[in-house]
């Protein structure tokens, strides 16, 4: 049997099986000794020693994840690292130490694998993040894979917190950082060959080349009550369908409250929210919790918005147009292997 | 330029500079807040904060670190966390948690993944690593990184003890673990077509197969006094070389005192020797420190051979021949993409 035909969650599951863990794993099963959250979350946390760290990787490939002479290598570097903030953040920590690994062709050019090098720099800095150490090796493709840890938020009594995809409960306000659908859009420009000359075009294409995880709101949120949240990686709807499956609720979005950018809706009309829905690489925050800390945080300047609720009901996420009418979209899945250009 | 035309210690250093970051690191070289260990040595070490972590990542690449058909999957599995095990040993270290990252083309088998995971897992078990994490991501060839991370040794006072690459001493004897060359020779049966009936093709090719890195030895060495170590991977000159440098100090071994299995004599007669100086993947401890010292751990049994010493002098590492003749090998380097197979 090909990967292809096992899909990758049923990859996952199998190699999953062999360490003896069932993956996803059960709402009540038990975290393993040692570990603050097991397999099946956005990273896992061990437990504290003087704090609780955060652990994540993530790896781009050439090809795959991004094309060259589309996205430029800075821009690779960058976002090699973002998307492992991204989790932290997803988690409520701040991260703080990278290794990197670095497959390269024999024949790939030094001045880019430097500028890789520099975008992974930026971004450090911009995140406060140490290079750690890493590999480098030689291989038929570029690739890049960054090991993240981070530090978990702990309130002043001690005790940790996190953001949790299970903790989604009946009644809860779901909210999402920032605006949604700009970084697909921006790759929509990219392939398109549209340059940066006009403001939208410019703002749309540096959030496909340079998202910027919010740790700080995910920090802030873990600290205020916030228990429940994930990053939005694969597209609303798709990383939505996490949080009701990992939860056991149904979360009711509504289409007239996710937030668009100007940009957005001025370069892509009907179309934007499609991509606010669908489209990869926001590295947004999608939050479940109580309306009242939801408020608070919106009102505190938190640049989130509200857009739906948590109910009752079958694991699903719905979605409630314009007109009225209720649409489920549970179904839409997402894997890996057949065939999508990017993760 | 291309990789192939920078070297690997170049583009190391053109990248490590983007970090603002010296390569390789002066000895007087001041490490930054918050670490024990920078860049330059096996493995990275973070301050304590209950205990001080260690944190290493490498990576096997199908047709670079190994070929597919010679080496089995399960054993790749084994190898690909075991090379960082030993990183973790060459620290004095105990390994603890791994996050796993495969790079798979889609028309890859899923049995063979399964393999991969098995072999992982029976390292894990063997060395009390736990999974932590990991990816799974479409790529034109397979590849496996681990990220892993571990504890330092710490002395009943509470202070760290380390092995560092750059703590030999003059008069310092020098030791090596277990037997070398042996997986070197298993991969030439390997390549060769030759099966595991004979007692000695198994035992060579198992230690080609199933390198087992001495966590035990390392953790006791660091504990006992023994302040230089490193891991064997690239083969006993070349590692003995990168001690040599990063101590400043000139390393005499002696070929009559290299220890090689009986194995390895029989099957390769007068090539064993060569095979035990520049074979790689031995995974074996190269230890640096008062005579004394080693003689207790070799009299408790801890497998330990004295194979030369430590002189003033010149960073450079010579042999002295059966003859009585010296030969210096300070010329020889590695360096990953001119076109070996294996780094």
């Amino acid at each position: 049997m090909k990967v292809s035909e096992a899909g990758e969650f049923g990859l996952i599951e199998l190699l999953t099986r062999e360490f003896g863990l069932p993956f996803p794993p059960g709402r009540e099963q038990a975290t393993r000794p040692g570990l603050l959250v097991d397999l099946g979350d956005d990273a896992v946390v061990t437990a504290p020693g003087a704090q609780a760290l955060i652990w994540t990787t993530d790896t781009m490939v050439e090809g795959v994840h991004f094309l060259p002479g589309v996205t430029g290598w800075t821009s690779v570097g960058w976002k090699a690292l973002a998307s492992n903030v991204s989790d932290i953040a997803a988690m409520g920590g701040m991260p703080d130490l990278a290794l990197v690994t670095l497959c390269l062709p024999a024949d790939f050019c030094v001045e880019d694998a430097v500028e890789v090098y520099r975008g992974l720099k930026e971004c450090c800095d911009a995140y406060g993040v140490r290079l750690g150490g890493g590999d480098i090796v030689r291989a038929p493709a570029f690739a890049v894979t960054v090991a993240l840890r981070g530090v978990a938020a702990q309130s002043p009594d001690g005790s940790v917190r996190l953001l949790r995809r299970g903790a989604a409960r009946p009644g809860d306000a779901v909210a999402v950082s920032g605006t949604l659908g700009d970084a697909a859009g921006g790759l929509r420009l990219l392939q398109a060959g549209v340059g940066r000359e006009e403001a939208s075009h410019k703002a749309l294409i540096e959030a496909h080349e340079r998202p910027r995880p919010r740790t700080d709101l995910g920090a802030r949120a873990a600290l205020t009550g916030i228990e429940c949240g994930m990053d939005i990686s694969d597209g609303l709807l798709q990383d939505a369908g996490h949080i009701a499956r990992a939860s056991g609720v149904h979360l009711r979005l509504e289409t007239g409250m996710i937030p668009l950018s100007p940009d957005l809706r001025q370069d892509f009309g009907a179309e934007a929210l499609d991509l606010a829905l669908t489209g990869g690489e926001d590295y947004a925050l999608l939050l479940c919790g109580p309306r009242v800390i939801m408020e608070r945080l919106i009102v505190e300047g938190a640049g989130l918005t509200v857009i739906g609720q948590v109910a009752a009901g079958q694991a699903r996420v719905s979605v409630v147009d314009g007109d009225g009418a209720e649409r489920d979209y549970s179904a839409r899945g997402w894997d890996h292997f057949p065939g999508e250009p990017r993760r």
